[in-house]
């Protein structure tokens, strides 16, 4: 028994009878996962593509590169898609294999990091980035299939597990008060262990796929899977253009407190619980080189993103009046997010 | 009164109350229609990206161009596209705004074609060309509204005016003999006077409307439409490759002649509808130079068409009993099909 021998079986009983599978992957999973070739029959003799590892693979000239390559391989609207790996290889094999000879029949999702897990391979959404935007092209594809199994955990660094941990948090937050209370108990354990997140991983992935089947296309309740990621998008894409790339979990785990913040000053949720979340965050978290000077283009940014009308110069947030109930559409005038970030800086100043 | 004074007013209507839009075209279209970006005030107050006319522009990095324009000129999801032009910048735009942060709300085609009128700019089909092949990467987005006038039309040259024609007469050919024998016999006047086609044109958009709305993802009914597809595209796949590029609905229209002897072999089609066709495709389209040793060479692209099944070695028809009979999966040996061009050539000849 290898530690992908359960994910080898899940693997060949769901792709079971597929004559024409195709692989998609990057160079730090297939070696990762090098048993896993061996030990599932359909995967190891599928064709595979082997991109390289990184958000900058997630870009037109790696798209056109896939297209290209299931065109040369025979590829037909009837073959099977797997994408194996984190959320780069997800969203970018699920928008290559959704727009390939108009959309390939099937399409699979196997997410190697626990931020795939919980979030970038669940809900259909595939794409790429365009001049610096995140996922500026891409599809909404309800119909992606999904094969989860926690062993890739082990082979991950710890800050690959903080990131899809504040996700986890997040849908904790939104929908599951205990959930989210077993997460801010229990990190030290979690970490140690990745595989006895398996309850909670699915746990995770029911509210996601409760809430995308409720609203697939994003049209109201869908948007409760924001929370956090208004000011957390906004400082990953800071800090990206300052070539300190941070994980993306780990900077919606960094929004979640400044939207907890704003939750407490415009919804009343209860201070009681805004600072053991702080408290958690700063013990376990890595710190973000943010400072004062940086308020004004972090509200740049949430000014230009996708979720917020053009011209009303407000601010759109998912708030909470108290785990696990959410308002959307709450939207903020700058003055108010900039202080909520003076607290947030403060909070997580004492380390 | 101008030519263009309708299908601004009709622009302007469908459009009315809309802040934010984005025009595509190209650079023959832009001049050609000139006067339109006077008299509507919303299109020709709108953001507008011009790209080079031809098939050329189809391809992944016009598409990087599309996307990287909506996202520089602040377009959002809510912005509506509009894609003026012929069926290249009908494709591309569609496939441009259907994923441009994963769908804008309203996306409408103005045709300026006849065969974008009737075929590519309805139905929800967008596309790109990779690696050589047409429409390789691309959506279904059924969802696409649509602008119809035919005042473009009196711009075209006769080629291109032949090239919708083509895929009026499938039209007919499978679901409408009244209009097939109005298009046979009429075609002189058609041709000298085209605007004269509306009431053709709008019963070739139902057809295919119809048939779309049955079956928006090709499952079968849709196949229908192929009819003189399987041959066409092969035609024009090859002149392509040789750097004699003919106009789509000039190659079906050769294809529908094949495909025409097919459904006599086959399946009884009659033959005194045969001759009628084959006559005035030698009367008034330009004869293809296609010899006896082409014949390999187009069974093979037939046999790799993104409609057949990898595996069997046929070649997947829709075919006809009579004119608005069609049956769709007639899956015939590569002998029959060289037997039919070689009759095809046979009829073509005494040019």
């Amino acid at each position: 028994m290898s530690l992908f021998s359960n994910l080898s079986s899940l693997a060949d009983k769901t792709l079971a009878g597929e004559e024409s599978v195709f692989v998609l992957t990057d160079r730090n999973v297939e070696k990762a996962l090098s048993p896993l070739w061996e030990e599932s029959a359909i995967l190891g003799g599928a064709k595979r593509m082997v991109v390289e590892a990184g958000e900058e693979s997630k870009d037109i000239s790696t798209l056109a590169s896939v297209w290209e390559w299931l065109s040369r391989s025979g590829a037909t609207r009837g073959s099977v898609m797997v994408n194996v790996g984190g959320g780069m290889v997800t969203d970018l094999g699920l928008f290559a294999a959704s727009t390939f000879k108009r959309g390939m029949r099937r399409i699979v999702n196997l997410p190697t990091t626990l931020l795939g897990m919980v979030d970038a391979a669940i809900g259909g959404k595939g794409g790429i980035n365009v001049g610096g935007l995140k996922n500026e092209a891409g599809v909404f594809n309800p119909a992606v299939e999904r094969i989860t199994d926690t062993a890739p955990l082990l082979t991950l660094p710890r800050e690959e597990l903080l990131s899809g941990y504040g996700e986890m948090l997040k849908s904790g937050l939104i929908a599951s008060p205990y959930l989210y209370t077993r997460l801010t108990r229990d990190i030290e354990l979690y970490l140690e262990n990745p595989q006895r997140l398996s309850r909670d991983v699915e746990e995770t992935v029911r509210i996601k796929e409760d809430i995308v089947a409720r609203d697939p296309f994003e049209k109201g309740e869908r948007k409760a899977l924001n929370f956090g990621h208004t000011v957390g998008h906004a400082i990953e894409s800071l800090l990206m253009e300052r070539g300190k790339g941070v994980p993306h979990g780990i900077a919606v785990a960094h929004g979640l407190l400044v939207e907890i913040i704003l939750s407490h000053t415009v919804l009343g949720f209860p201070s009681a619980e805004l600072y053991p979340y702080s408290e958690m965050l700063k013990e376990w978290f890595p710190r973000l080189p943010l400072g004062c000077k940086d308020t004004d283009p972090l509200l740049d940014i949430m000014t230009h993103d996708k979720k917020n009308r053009a011209t009303s110069g407000l601010i759109n947030f998912t708030l909470l009046r108290e785990a696990g109930r959410f308002e959307i559409d709450c939207e903020l005038e700058r003055e108010e997010v900039a202080t909520a970030l003076d607290i947030y800086r403060d909070l997580t100043a004492a380390l």
